[in-house]
């Protein structure tokens, strides 16, 4: 044992280096298991880079026979080489897709392997999927991957927390997780802390400069943001993906996909749900027509609705069950179980808009946007949707809806 | 690094052994700084054995120069050879000395030595103190040791909060202390749940046998608490001592020093309050006079009074700050400011009440009782002062005082 227990997170890097593609080659063929996923030799192999995220190097693999996504983590932000940043990544996300796989194993690709002295991470590759926002910005279906996010959302949540599990079980998961520090703080600060103050790592079209000056001057946005801060930092109830934003799910047909982990955290649940109706709010103000529009807003009413009934059906059934608020704490009185469950999804729900309100500013004058408003022609038309958007989103800080019926009704109009 | 980097506490615990009185002399012995701190030849020392909690031995060791306390875990339950638990506990006890030394070095005994294959704990000797309950019930003053202890619980809570702290510095504590589920159980079952169901741990006198059937099956009472075991396990505000009970500080003159950290863990800054507020009511439900519940009322007032200054006077001075609700976030809106710390304080307050009433009911009608009551001669005044304290806590449950003048207020009938 060593003789400071709060040494934390120590990384053996001498083995270390960036893979190339001849890297990723000799890598993978050091690996019996993924040689024979890959089939033939791995001259045949086809390797491709393809990192388009702002944090690592992404390479997909084709052999005679399968195919595999090699993730490695790099010491610096892929995008600017300056922003340092620790390895230890991967091994978050590898771990996430572990915990997960327990849970939802149709809704992540298949974990392949980590190496943790180079800190890849080797998956199942997702051949011929597209990222939801590509799906849903092509006038795909956000309907139903709505849906499937609902029902995952809530199936991770509940049974990482401690509604479903004993603290014995729970607390080992938040202890290694709250060790992703660098993730979270990039979060605290690219989601929560620089949008609603002046911050050089902010941009947006000059035509919002006022809407951002009253949003960042805004008392009541401020003091919203501040409770979000803490609820963020501070409110350990489930592991969630910390990240869930369209980007992050895969579509084929009706076979829908979680991927990058990397963020994952114990946090408030309301957080991943915040997020993936961000980017819902975001694809409604950038869709080409009423009707899309529409079929968007449908789906956002139809997430919230999934969530809540499968969350709930989960928490009624759940035998013997977890510390908190379990069927058997209530046995006696089953309406006071009712009681609570309604102000635990109430509060989840309050935590949702709060995230997604954050979240929708972020992406339209924080550091990392979004590409949903790149098709339209001109930059009063793109200033125009993100104002929808922000404006929506600061309203949803200033005065808070009270249900989900208000939320699609702000989005109606 | 392990391939499953959630493998958790593994302790190698071949080296350990029971200490005896003669068993310390030669662990003491093997310690230079240790026998110059005591001084002379082992075999001068007076080794007395003084275990009296419920979950460890304890030694206090005087030589010709000094003296020292040591304590070990042992691998059950002292008082109860069949409940058996980890030897973990002392390395929680230790860490949490020392992070709390760096705050209130003065409030703490000196931290002397761990051992890890030992599990045992060596520190200073307090040589001529007594617990605060002992010193309040005979008589002595409690206002200002509780005045003391309010500042210690404010600056321990703030300098170990987001308030204070990046995430960076925070998340690695929160990670360590995380594992102490052993003791967080403990804390769990006998404070939070048992008391409030029929269970085989609890027993009271039979002439309270109502007074517990109501408390329940009382819907406003299972709700409140079904809140606090909510709060207790997911609301890591900062770094508590966990056990804060007037057995858990020793007084000599105006020395006072908090002992016993083994149940530290990140949570509710409202739990350490609640449980030091819970043992000064029932001081006062013990109390042999009118003046001397007064007294212990006004003590109960300064708590939170002093508490309320000290927290916020280091809120205001705090630079460059935490995380969350820094100074330098509402820098340009000092107002709000002081409108988050009004309600980071009310949560606080709200906690405290809770708090205190589970641990009120539990030490009346739960496992492991106080002794405030033992100088009663009969069981019916024994049963109508524990019926006063009981009656004051499921109130407190039932309808949550909106001020410290509503508490005192209630005490003063």
């Amino acid at each position: 044992m060593s003789s400071d227990p709060m040494a934390g997170n120590r990384f053996v890097v001498q083995y270390y280096e960036t893979l190339t593609t001849s890297g990723v080659r000799l890598f993978l063929a050091r690996h019996d298991a993924l040689v024979v996923r890959l089939g033939g030799e791995s001259g045949q192999w086809d390797v491709q880079e393809v990192s388009d995220g702002n944090l690592n190097l992404v390479f997909l693999v084709h052999g005679p026979a399968g195919s595999v996504c090699v993730k490695q983590s790099l010491p610096h932000v892929r995008v600017d080489p300056n922003w340092q940043m620790p390895l230890d990544r991967t091994e978050f996300e590898a771990a996430w897709l572990r915990r997960v796989a327990q849970i939802e194993p149709e809704r992540v690709p298949v974990f392949l392997l980590f190496d943790s002295d180079m800190f890849v991470l080797v998956m199942e590759c997702l051949d011929n999927f597209v990222t939801l926002r590509q799906a849903v910005g092509n006038g795909g279906d956000a309907v139903e991957p709505s849906r499937v996010i609902a029902e995952f959302v809530a199936r991770t949540a509940f049974f990482s927390s401690f509604l479903a599990r004993k603290l014995e079980d729970v607390m080992p998961d938040l202890s290694f997780f709250a060790k992703n520090t660098t993730l979270t703080r990039i979060t605290f600060d690219l989601v929560l802390s620089d949008p609603f103050r002046p911050h050089c790592r902010n941009h947006w079209l000059k035509e919002l400069d006022r809407d951002v000056a009253e949003l960042q001057n805004d008392e009541a946005v401020l003091l919203a943001v501040a409770y979000l801060q803490q609820r963020f930092l501070a409110s350990p109830q489930a592991l969630l993906h910390g990240d869930l934003h369209s980007g992050s799910i895969m579509v084929r047909g009706d076979d829908v996909r979680v991927i990058d982990g990397e963020f994952s955290l114990y946090g408030p649940i309301g957080f991943d749900c915040g997020l993936y109706l961000a980017h819902l709010v975001l694809a409604w103000a950038a869709a080409p027509s009423a009707p899309r529009r529409a079929h968007i807003v449908d789906a956002i009413d139809i997430f919230w609705a999934e969530f809540r009934k499968a969350f709930l059906a989960l928490w009624q059934a759940e035998v013997p069950g977890g510390d908190l608020c379990s069927r058997a704490t209530f046995s006696v009185y089953p309406s006071l179980l009712r009681l609570e469950q309604e102000q635990y999804l109430d509060s989840v729900f309050s935590d949702m808009v709060g995230f997604a309100a954050a979240e929708i500013i972020r992406r339209i004058i924080g550091y990392a946007q979004v590409t949903d408003f790149d098709w339209l022609q001109t930059t009063s038309e793109k200033a125009e949707r993100q104002r929808d958007a922000l404006v929506f989103a600061a309203n949803l800080l200033r005065k808070a809806p009270q249900s989900p019926e208000e939320v699609s009704a702000r989005l109606r109009i």
